[in-house]
């Protein structure tokens, strides 16, 4: 189909959905989190970012930042910079990730590795930690890493692997996580908001039927740490891992964080023993003995450069509070939802996503035939989703960095990007 | 001793090792790397820095590079840069390690984890590799990380350590190695520098001499890479790691490499399968299976930001050449055992390494019982040497960023740091 220059005129003024453009206006006027926006920096000719649930954008402070440590931290002060700061940031980070952002109590969380070697790391170590128990429970639409860390464990350790098959849109429910733990069940595997549905899991609960079982429970929070609320102390969650380059802001590849129950790390223990978890880390004894505590969780030397970024994010979600960013992820994934009907339905766009705010996490799921053409098109045109394979489109709205106009500009984009390739 | 105002005056005037002062001068005139120096961020208040063997200084474009780094490649091609650019970046900045520093074809090398993490992956690929054979050949004086990853891999796979007992001061020799490996041997871990006496090892020898006995032969470069010239692909080398925060000045943390040779590259698999090493890693499929080639040793996301530092340093050792480095290398060397004779010596400093250059890496070890001591007031004083316990100092002397007057005013520090504290 072909626009014609009127069409296009009217598109690009936004008048093919005038309802929806006022609610997003009404919305954003009223979006008591908005004076956060600005705080991104600019990002010339995009129109539209609906990726912040994959890749977080930078604070507009960021240059000025790093160029500090470059200066100071790591080109003046040099090597004296381990002692006075480095040394201690992977605990320090991760305390204040667990504040702002787990419900966690200090001396639980680092900050160190991929999600997949945390992932191993925790994964090896809570198998070991329930001996005479041979199967790990994981979800079969988990994220494909969680499955192959998990797959590749079982066959070295001679476990089995048992799997939970979560309805495509609302998720795993407890029911059928209890149908499938038992007693032989050493750990259950999942994650809190799925990677493509953006299904939340109800952590407590599923933590609880692990726990009944005699299991462990390890969450894998890539998906919802700093968007969803969480308490992981209160829920007597065992194991969790996340990633910090999603809604945390961290930059491209910025290391995972691991959490472990005060309670449990007197009895667990990681099978790679780099220098970094040695008692005594400079004494370079010739007997490897792991420190006592959360430090264990590490290996070798953490990437500090790749460290900066989160620690601005983790202070504007302190600032705004997780409970008003969760509301606001709240509001946006509901107007997408609207936007969707409006705009999408029509022209047989699935939707992956349940209706219900309360059962969602930062972003909703959208599926067409067209849509590995459509994204294509529309990152030419500055308007970025997340594509995932075979047909699905994510649109990830991070609360802090992303107005409901924005949201809408997106759609909106889909919709004429749909209606092009007709 | 209290110093005389006399005394005081003459030394800040470098007068009181005058031969040495017109020898590091004259030295300094005549090198063809000068030019290089200003390279490197200004370091306001650092009168000698040598401990670029621990971490290396960044280049004063850094803070620039970065910057745009966040504008535009994250900032403003946020999510769009994995295609374009950060998909490859392991493989990519592997290959250039390769050509600039490793003397090895490109395919057999990536950036990623820490050298921790890497170190565990190739010893459990490797032992796995060599079926029947249940024994690990290890240098007593390794680095800790490499010593304590090796335990804890003979623990779980049922291997046991065999330790080859090196000179302190030369090193690992053909012959020692010999003396431990056999039949049994799956695999011999080595450091190409040593970390404390900087012994450098005959590599090509020991690998033809591992190769003799069926093992496979895995080296630790972390003290070697970017300042002695290597040629593994030559030498037959199987496995290697290293370092890119000492001699490639990649930033504090930043990622380690590793390498393996093509023709291992069927038969040896690593243990943490994360989707980074998978043949697909966004069919998201259920089976895990292994990419072809080198990019199997990833895991998980690496971390991009870190990733930048080392980039500008491989492109000015590759403009040097890294013969003229090793050449200045020496020459730094050679100057600090001579500056030691005259100034240390005298004062019951021992030299910890060997006078033989061709025998050397990068840096030099003196010993002291006052060395804890003499460390932590030169580095108030802004001459930052590295101190390893028990009593050993090491001077790292980095060739692009080090000059041989540098050197001089670090060894005249020592030396007055142990008179004022006689």
């Amino acid at each position: 189909m072909t626009e014609s220059p009127e069409d296009e005129h009217r598109r690009v003024a936004g008048i093919l959905s005038p309802d929806l453009a006022s609610e997003a206006a009404r919305l954003d006027a009223a979006d008591p989190l908005a004076r956060h926006l600005s705080a991104f920096a600019e990002a010339p000719g995009v129109t539209a970012y609906l990726d912040g649930n994959s890749l977080g954008r930078p604070l507009a402070d960021m240059p000025e930042k790093v160029a500090q440590f470059i200066r100071d931290d790591w080109g003046t002060r040099l090597i004296r910079s381990w002692d006075e700061q480095w040394m201690e940031l992977p605990m320090r980070l991760g305390d204040r990730i667990a504040s702002v952002a787990l419900g966690a109590a200090a001396g639980q969380t680092v900050v160190a590795d991929s999600t997949s070697v945390m992932l191993y790391k925790l994964i090896r170590a809570a198998v070991a930690a329930r001996p005479g128990r041979d199967e790990i429970v994981i979800e079969a639409g988990n994220f494909p890493t969680d499955r192959f860390i998990a797959a590749g464990i079982a066959e070295e350790v001679g476990a089995t692997l048992r799997w939970v098959e979560p309805d495509e849109i609302t998720g795993v429910s407890v029911d059928d996580m209890r149908a499938v733990v038992g007693e032989r069940t050493a750990l259950v595997v999942l994650s809190h908001v799925d990677y493509r549905s953006g299904a939340l899991a109800d952590m407590a609960s599923i933590t609880a039927a692990a726990h009944d079982a005699g299991a462990l429970m390890l969450w894998d929070l890539c998906h919802s740490v700093g968007v969803v609320p969480m308490q992981l102390d209160d829920w007597g969650v065992d194991l969790a891992v996340g990633c910090t380059y999603k809604y945390l802001n961290g930059g491209p590849g910025s290391p995972a964080f691991g959490y472990v129950r005060s309670e449990l790390q007197d009895s667990i223990r990681q099978p790679i023993h780099g220098w970094w978890s040695a008692a005594d880390i400079f004494a370079m004894g010739p007997e490897y003995a792991p420190v006592p505590g959360i430090r264990q969780l590490l290996s070798g030397t953490p990437p500090v450069m790749s460290m900066l970024g989160m620690q601005g994010m983790l202070d504007l979600i302190d600032e705004a509070g997780i409970g008003a960013v969760r509301a606001k992820s709240i509001s946006l994934t509901d107007f997408a939802v609207r936007a969707y009907d409006e705009l999408l339905a029509p022209l047989d766009v699935r939707l992956l996503s349940t209706r219900d705010a309360a059962g969602r996490g930062g972003h909703i799921t959208i599926g067409h035939p067209s849509f590995q053409r459509v994204t294509q098109e529309l990152w030419g045109q500055g308007v970025i989703p997340d594509f995932r394979f075979p047909d699905g489109i994510r649109l990830g709205l991070s609360p802090l960095s992303t107005s409901h106009e924005e949201t809408l500009r997106g759609v909106v984009a889909v919709r004429d990007a749909l209606l092009a390739g007709r």
